[in-house]
């Protein structure tokens, strides 16, 4: 793409006020930096640690709140669906449909994804070699869909830990666009003892690295105080640091663009 | 468990002729041998590689099969599901839902499976670390039903590989009763190219091995013929084969069970 | 081999009553259960964390106290050694040259220790493939020396983390007869902050799996107190347990030896 | 620093002439860029797959190689040690002691070239921790040396794999200088069945990406044609592409100074 592309907003869509706030000031960057801007929030978190962890408004109630901040702020939306039913009912309202990392390869997922003509972003699964994503991209093209990405969020690295490894880049890049999910990536699956940790620290240094490295956008997430977000906090990048964030990322993804 | 349980069949449900025949020869050697026998097969393969690979029978001719399997030979039955709206209708036939790996922390489908009161069998994801099963297992109990049972099928190491990893087995035994999956293990994601690989020859090794550190029961897919079974031919054991491999799993059992 | 072989003895050779009081004990436990019993303790702990750490009593020293109990116990010796110059004057002593998993690419000191006409036993590297430690036991055979064996002590597996590859054993035994090492399979390198931790709990359990699976002996670090050993403290099994853990050992030997 | 250093030259010191041409063109390429250059080239390859592999002309003979360009270039050298004994004589012509990355514990290896008072470079093991290369500088830092810097040239990943953590490198940084090696970072141990492979198609993109994260300089391995090279041929920058290669990785290392 020409454009930098980016996918940001708060984990959950955990209340008007957060997406409304969230949107407005990614709003105000993306105009800033003269970016595309893909709003994200998701509705229902399907794969919490815990029976008690927070798990969002739900369909019908998230579906409502993300078409309120897609009116009110005219921005594109992107959320993760789960089951294949609720692909046609979530693209009535949300531009890209995001298959989760360890959904990849569930078939009828990708394809009533793509049945519905939107916009169908894979994230890699964790346990999927890179050239292996080929075959997503393959079910949603041959259903009839030419509007499809992927993304690279990680790989499993002994047991609480992933690493991104970087030549995944250019080499999902031969099937599809790719996103870097700069947030995602610096999860510590299962380690803060029954929930996932990160390091947010590290964010800055995947998302240069991948940006020179070579990409088509970027996946953040962000939130205005990401020590009272009800998932994700420790690796959302706080509201107040977005501008600087993603003006650090669009500077590395010209690099990156320059030679890839 | 003071009985030794194997989960046994041919990975999809290809034909009543291949159910029928893996049914009879199953059943004789489980009273040979003296072990409790649950008949496995898969009326749908929801992950394939690529939209033109075999799928199975669907749900309900699948279902029509299995029945007739479990009336013929008077076994249990043990399938996946991949949906929570498949629980209910899978669990008015068959005994043991199992819960694939790549699912296993799809909150919604751990609880529908739970609700059904039948036996919950949720298979450790190639990405989660032993310790992490037990929220699988909270989730299940926590759904009113205390009959769950986990699975070892070997984690990500690298691309294209997994690796058991025995210490997986003591520990996942304080939270639930562990099956060890001797033919998935041996598997090679994407190693074939376009489909995945199997390394048939080291699954008496693994099979050996996780009996002697202790489990529960194990679970091996097995066909008349595996060079021309539709899905997973690479690391079934061969029907005419079964005999002496279980016979060498039980010897290896009741050795670990004498330590563990 | 017809007989089991047990490679025993406290991690470093801290003083004369340590290294007397175990080999009294193994010799005793050795003779009763019938099995090839080789005393092994280290002179030198070469790749120590912090310069701080204990050492050993050097080369010559450490050479004296092993010879002391050779005599004294009639027991075969084995020993590390890391750097060629070593290998003629260790041979003057010790039966059994062992190369470090760090060093068993190091061409030199393979071949100096094969030139010695000691048995030579060569750890798999935690970066090595099981197969390509066939090129080890190539160059000892070219240097003139048939007499080599290998070990497995687990694989780099995330970072402070091994995992035992049970697959390792009979790709390893195409080549050369395999010791499986009980004890530094359960390290945690590094994972105890500026020294190495380990898991002495899991060593029956990995003990028993990689017998059934096949091995021709075991490696076991031992010490009257680990508590208070000066390396290796906490995956040594401690002297009191080791009748019971040879036992086990052997018994679940004997079922791999039948079945491989 | 301030300014970008790059390790660079032909991995074997094969001949006069290949040392030479290749001196020549990476001094010329270092003016018009303005850059530091330190010349690469190894007097041993002691850990090579076969004893049939290439070795390099010896320490003696290699060292009087590495002078001769030395005087005729007027370009410090980096090469590197195996066994503690090498480090003085080895010192007395070359200025930075490279520790390989095998070797990274060996204490007493630190401590000699600590002693010599050269620049320490210390590889990070592939069996590594990042954060536990803190040990290595500090034996060398404890040795009187306070001229220690570290390398990043990927981890363990599975079987005949490497991957890059680019989280490793602001880790390190807290603890001394870190170089990034571009080429044996593409390595595939192993990975070509008797020798290693590499794939040196992604070191611009690896290269890239460790820049932009941010790193005190490269390693780059290069020669005027890497298919006739006697070792690492797979992995090596072809001499004339390394003006584009180095000009692109400078412009990348200075976004990354920018930012960390």
């Amino acid at each position: 793409a020409d454009r930098l592309v980016i996918f940001a907003g708060p984990c959950a869509a955990e209340s008007n006020e957060i997406l409304s706030e969230t949107a407005a000031a990614l709003k105000e960057i993306a105009t800033k930096l003269d970016i595309d801007l893909v709003f994200k929030s998701s509705f229902d978190k399907a794969n919490r640690t815990s029976l008690k962890s927070y798990r969002g408004p739900g369909l019908e109630k998230g579906l409502q709140m993300l078409d309120a901040i897609k009116s009110q702020y005219d921005l594109p939306l992107i959320t993760d669906i789960h089951i294949p039913e609720q692909a046609a009912e979530v693209a009535s309202v949300v531009d890209v449909l995001q298959i989760p990392a360890f959904l990849c390869r569930q078939t009828d997922l990708l394809v009533a994804a793509a049945k519905t003509g939107r916009c169908v972003k894979v994230k890699r699964g964790q346990f999927m070699a890179p050239e292996d994503m080929q075959y997503a991209v393959t079910k949603v093209k041959e259903s009839g869909n030419e509007n499809v990405c992927l993304t690279e969020r990680g790989a499993s690295f002994g047991y609480h830990n992933l690493v991104v490894d970087m030549r995944a880049l250019p080499t999902m890049r031969q099937f599809a666009p790719v996103v870097f999910d700069t947030t995602h990536s610096v999860q510590q699956p299962g380690g803060a003892g029954g929930s996932s940790g990160g390091q947010r620290e590290f964010a800055p240094y995947l998302g240069r690295a991948a940006a020179a490295a070579g990409v088509d956008g970027f996946f953040v997430e962000t939130h205005p105080d990401p020590s009272v977000a009800k998932s994700d906090g420790p690796n959302m990048v706080p509201l107040a640091d977005m501008e600087n964030f993603l003006s650090m990322l669009k500077e590395s993804w010209e690099l990156g663009k320059k030679y890839s």
